[in-house]
């Protein structure tokens, strides 16, 4: 089966626009999913104008996953000065835990924070990282008695081409961070020569952990100057040493499409950037996905077709 | 008192240039200094040409701290094929324990590296960082019941000039890291407008953790291309809070001077490079560098006059 026959785009789509939010968005994408015990939440990505860029993370709700409303006041802003910007987030429930990861960037560089709530109310920050670092997702349960964090540093040694790598790491707490190392190298992804990173946190397969990464290639600035295109790409990690790559899709799952206008238009059109993999418990994914920096989208696939690509 | 005066060279500089080496050795420089329980050791950055550079690490012993004795076979060499290099140690006495750091360039970048050893013979890996950082110095004691390293992650943020900061964070184990914050950035460093970091591991006093910094400055390239001048600088920690400079002194305490061949002739010339602090318990240190990425020498001063300097 061609990567791309396994995904199918909602009809509904985009699921989720700046017009949905009950404040000043410009923007509203990049946003993750997790389930809750009687339905869905989101972890919003907001960016507004103030009139420089302002970035924070909001909060939807579902029953259905598909229709959502948004809470009327943010989640989680900058806390401070060192915190310009707080963004991309991966949200993942382990146990009664909802685990955040997002990125901030600050005045010391671009940092990998996590923080956890039960409530989304209340919301303990965990960690940040040293810079630079960003797009953190983590694994729903331990593994071997830790958690596992998937994450893409930033590597001077690539520093021409900025092709960044996509790494795991490990914590007994959340807190303390060490076995880092390398899962994925760009060079390895054909479509990722600009750059390569996780995408939605990963969820358990009797194949291994099935993860849907992003992958970055740069092409003609379009009219905007935008230069990029991004694509989601899907991997199978071992269950029992998940830095193991044990398969992968050699072509993109997901790529914009001409004819699918939410993915060519928007503040950073042809950009489909994966930060949800919802297991639907009838054999079927859903993969929620920010399109064109503008908007969320959702494709819907099996996960026997997903797990058999992996080769 | 000015910065410069006080510190006093060893009259019997260089202490260790490559001709002691009983191996091959092109250079022999940024080495680190631990008071052992009969006398000292240094652990060595070697560098031969092979004829690509190759970096690893040796160990000499002193029964003063001044004339010194390399032992025949290296102590610690590039441990696979991710490992091209590995330089730039600090060692750190914690009770029975000698905790070295250092940096190694790998295929996914610069990583700063931790083992531990007891005896010199016997290295237990115990963490690699993400890329990249490097410069990192541990504290001689748990703080508040944490390891606690000083460390120079490379923001991205700072792509253009590269002046990096001084950074600084804690672990229960060694193998987990975390509660990573900034300590001194190189816009308050006059003379670090390339970048700063970590030097010698520091030393309790009872004004603070006393700790001497380097910081590197843009200039003329030399008949060798070299551009950079590297100077030592000092500052005061908090005992209870490291991570808080109580005292820093604004002027470097040792810079390159004319009319010190060792540190205007070398790989690198004008280099100092603080990587060894050691209280020699009769109110004065000595002050361990490399000098022009070439060989080591020595310097000391009173404990009262650098805390009197860090105002």
């Amino acid at each position: 089966m061609p990567a791309k026959d396994a995904v199918t785009r909602y009809a509904g789509n985009p699921i989720l626009t700046p017009e949905d939010v009950p404040y000043d968005c410009r923007q509203v994408y990049n946003s993750s999913v997790a389930k809750t015990d009687d339905g869905y939440v989101m972890v919003l990505r907001i960016d507004q104008r103030r009139p420089e860029p302002y970035l924070f993370l909001g909060l939807a709700r579902s029953t259905d996953g598909l229709a959502w409303t948004v809470d009327p006041k943010p989640l989680m802003e900058p806390e401070d000065v060192e915190e310009n910007a707080v963004y991309d987030p991966r949200v993942t429930r382990i146990d009664d835990d909802y685990v955040i990861c997002y990125a901030t960037d600050t005045s010391v560089g671009i940092r990998l924070g996590i923080a956890v709530t039960k409530d989304f109310k209340t919301i303990e920050r965990k960690f940040l990282s040293e810079p630079d670092n960003r797009n953190a997702a983590m694994f729903p349960e331990k593994i071997g008695g830790r958690y596992c964090r998937l994450d893409r540093p930033f590597a001077r040694i690539y520093e021409k081409e900025r092709p960044y790598d996509l790494w795991i790491s490990y914590s007994p707490d959340l807190r303390y961070w060490g076995d880092h190392k390398p899962v994925l190298r760009w060079q390895e992804v054909s479509w990722g020569s600009h750059k390569i990173g996780p995408g939605a946190p990963p969820i358990r397969t009797d194949a291994g952990w099935l993860t849907v990464f992003h992958g970055a290639e740069l092409r003609e600035p379009g009219p905007t100057g935008w230069n990029k295109t991004y694509r989601a790409g899907v991997m199978l990690l071992d269950l029992e040493d998940p830095s193991v790559v044990v398969g992968r899709c050699e072509e993109p799952i997901l790529e914009p499409e001409p004819d699918v206008p939410y993915e060519n238009e928007g503040y950073r059109p042809r950009v489909i950037f994966p930060t949800g993999l919802i297991d639907m418990g009838d054999g079927r994914v859903r993969i929620y996905y920010g399109a064109s920096d503008q908007v969320m989208a959702l494709a819907t696939a099996k996960i026997a077709d997903l797990v058999a690509l992996c080769t």
